[in-house]
């Protein structure tokens, strides 16, 4: 039943206008752009004869074939009456967008409970209400009012839809992106379960993310995360932590938030990777998007900048892991390629001189290290001696392309945002870039420990 | 004597060079470009006659003119000669930038011993070595062989290099600039202490920041802060906070990292802001740089996006604050505003429909109400309805503005960071953005804290 939510046949929406200061005019705009061939859209829109270009019906009944999905967006008040048709149609699945339910009031409550009750007895799904929509990058598909996700293989349910739509902008300049996107809203029917079991099975969806204010049976919910792990990596943000994120939570999605520290402990026993703030979030899909899991957790690191390094193994080691030594072989080898100002010690500090050959013979020689698991590579772009802003990391990647990209690779470019061409190649490679020394121990961080859990798997089935 | 570092008459660069592949060649240029007319420059450099079109002398005892500040970039065995020139020519303070001393090994420390020795005896200060530099740049004047910092109100003591150029790429993009910058690098004589002496009494130098990794007297240090700290915000980072970091921190400058828990407990009672990682560095340096402090804490909040004041509230009750209770008055006025379907509560959600308009008055009604310290204006930035990509953030700053900046006011715009009109204004209207829940938390819990120093202090004060 999920599955037509994102590959349906047919879609009505069912609300539509051609007033572009109306969420059913960006919906219907959204569905049409780029809009797959094999997807019939129908506008329901009393009195309309046309709306951009396509045919309006009075009522979803009048629509001459069967509808897959019908997106509601009509005002709250006559919203049973719509749900009525929509179950005489036998559509597989309805999205209410509308809002003003149980965020609202004791009134709205009843309302959805009546919806859920019917829809249910019919065997109809419904999403919503009080929901943006979903998309299906993978068919070019937007049923939502949001903007389209740019591409990529992270999945992803949110129960805020403006947390979904920041979170896109954040993906963009990543250079990351979506296959499918779900925002539940006050979640009355379809919930995280439903559509994680969905994305458990979708190959297209690599990684999976949850954005969760509230959960209404947790026991099931860690249960779904446990059978997901061993296959995908999970990565989960809770909004509504404490009791004054719990009482905003109340009233954005009508339900109040689950005790945090209980679902904590579970979902890290789980192994799910569980941020505590939305830069930890897109640090994670970063992370788990581009990288391989390591094979152990030896870190080794270069820099062109103490500093840099400083700062990194301070948070390496709030994080409860320590750099590796290095192995005479290896100083031996990388001798070669140094000056004699520098020491032989992880970090390797090849000082502010070192350049995108430096940086690519010790880059490679550590990734090629058998005594190593992960490389950092930390770097401040030097303003001097000629060198180009890329040139490090161009350097970098080339190592790490050369070595088949075995092995993770984290690239820490203290600051280096507003490097364009720098930001292009990183695009353009596919690769990572991080940008705070804290970034770059938080992905370490959490690669190690997806490490430890899918190796605790492996033991576990071989016993 | 500090004050010939930032303020020389002349200087002499000792071992520039024409070689752009040499640091002696970067710092020439810096201090050429835009070079303020009142600084004289000379070049040392045996055996050249002219470099980047002047001339150059073999010693510094052949420039027929007094000089106030020598930088030193000849190799490190050939440094005693030319400090003991230096003496001769009576020069007031010595810049060693070349490396390869204490940072090293135990030779190392003994030539730093030899010359802090010979320095003192004579009267001379020294910077560095292992250092890039310094720049004051309300004369135009960079020392270094870094870029230019941005201008303004910051200034700067960094003991590394590289986190001082790295700083200045964050700073230039948020649109915050630096006044004075000091890299001490292994620090044998020219101390944090006696920068902040200068930075002090300089009323340029609005906020003071530092980059430590390594404190040799924390008492004095400490003390120097006290004295700072009722009349200008005092940021700190320390790098080499843990065993690891601090291991890293030995082979960056030569000196044993200081036991940061001592550290930590005696700075936070002094009342100057410690930072935990290089992001909060730099959302310290925007907050105090261009907001106010508030008179109390009582919060208010506006947004248009249910996910991101909840993900604010959590951050903000881990930081032990709360959010207000909005005064019956406030609700009166800002209902004629808002859509019914908006519940009058802190945080106040206007809905994704809320346009320009409607945060202007919001934000205006909330920074005029009395009951409130801090207006916190969340944003997700919405791609329908034909709004504009920066129109919640002129309304915003519109009603700032209008109100005369007196209270903080802190607008969220979640991942708004490519958005460059909206980046663009924000930086004509020299005002801040701050891009995550956790980095708008951050600054109302630091603006909260400066506020309760000041009044206690204002307290002791009175008695």
């Amino acid at each position: 039943m999920i599955d037509s939510f994102f590959y349906p046949k047919s879609i009505a929406v069912i609300g539509a206008t051609a007033n572009p200061k109306k969420f059913g005019n960006a919906v219907t705009i959204n569905i049409l752009k780029d809009k797959h061939p094999d997807i019939d859209l129908f506008l329901i829109s009393p009195n309309k004869t046309e709306i951009l270009g396509l045919k309006c019906y009075d009522s979803i009944l009048d629509v001459p074939q069967p509808i897959d999905i019908a997106i509601i967006l009509v005002p709250a008040k006559i919203i049973q009456k719509v749900i009525d048709e929509c179950i005489e149609k036998q559509v597989k699945g309805i999205i209410i967008i509308t809002a003003g339910f149980s965020e609202i009031d004791q009134e709205g409550r009843e309302e959805e409970r009546i919806i859920a009750e019917k829809c249910t007895k019919a065997g109809i799904r419904v999403m919503g209400p009080n929901c943006v929509g979903i998309q299906n990058i993978d068919l070019n598909l937007n049923a939502s009012f949001i903007q389209k996700a740019p591409p990529g293989n992270i999945s992803m349910i949110s129960q805020s839809g403006s947390f979904g739509c920041a979170s896109f902008y954040a993906l963009q300049q990543e250079g990351l992106g979506i296959s499918k996107f779900a925002n539940i809203g006050n979640s009355i029917d379809v919930s995280f379960v439903d559509i994680l079991e969905f994305f458990k099975n979708d190959i297209n969806s690599k990684i999976i993310s949850i954005y969760m204010e509230t959960i209404k049976n947790g026991k099931i919910f860690v249960n779904k995360l446990r059978e997901i792990i061993p296959n995908k990596p999970l990565i989960l943000l809770k909004g509504g932590r404490t009791s004054i994120g719990m009482k905003a939570a109340s009233s954005h999605t009508g339900s109040l938030a689950t005790n945090y520290q209980i679902l904590r402990v579970a979902i890290n026993q789980v192994g799910a990777t569980l941020c505590e703030d939305a830069s930890e979030f897109i640090t994670a899909l970063k992370t788990f998007s581009i990288l391989p899991i390591p094979q152990g957790q030896r870190i080794g690191v270069l820099t062109n900048s103490g500093g840099s390094s400083v700062l990194f193994s301070d948070k390496l080691e709030e994080y409860k892991l320590d750099l590796a030594s290095f192995s005479e072989n290896l100083k031996y080898k990388m001798k070669d390629y140094l000056i004699p100002l520098v020491k032989l010690v992880n970090p390797l500090d090849m000082i502010g001189g070192a350049d995108e050959e430096v940086y690519y013979n010790i880059t490679k020689l550590m990734l090629e290290e058998e005594s190593l698991d992960i490389v950092v590579a930390c770097v401040v772009i030097p303003p001097f001696l000629e060198m180009d802003s890329d040139e490090h990391y161009r350097g970098i990647i080339r190592a790490w392309n050369d070595t088949k990209r075995k092995k993770p690779l984290i690239p820490l470019i203290f600051f280096g945002e507003n490097f364009d061409r720098l930001n292009q190649f990183a695009k353009k490679e596919r690769a990572p870039i991080f940008y705070t020394p804290d970034e770059a121990a938080y992905a370490v961080k959490i690669l190690i420990n997806r490490a430890t859990i899918l190796s605790k798997l492996d033991r576990e089935l071989s016993n």
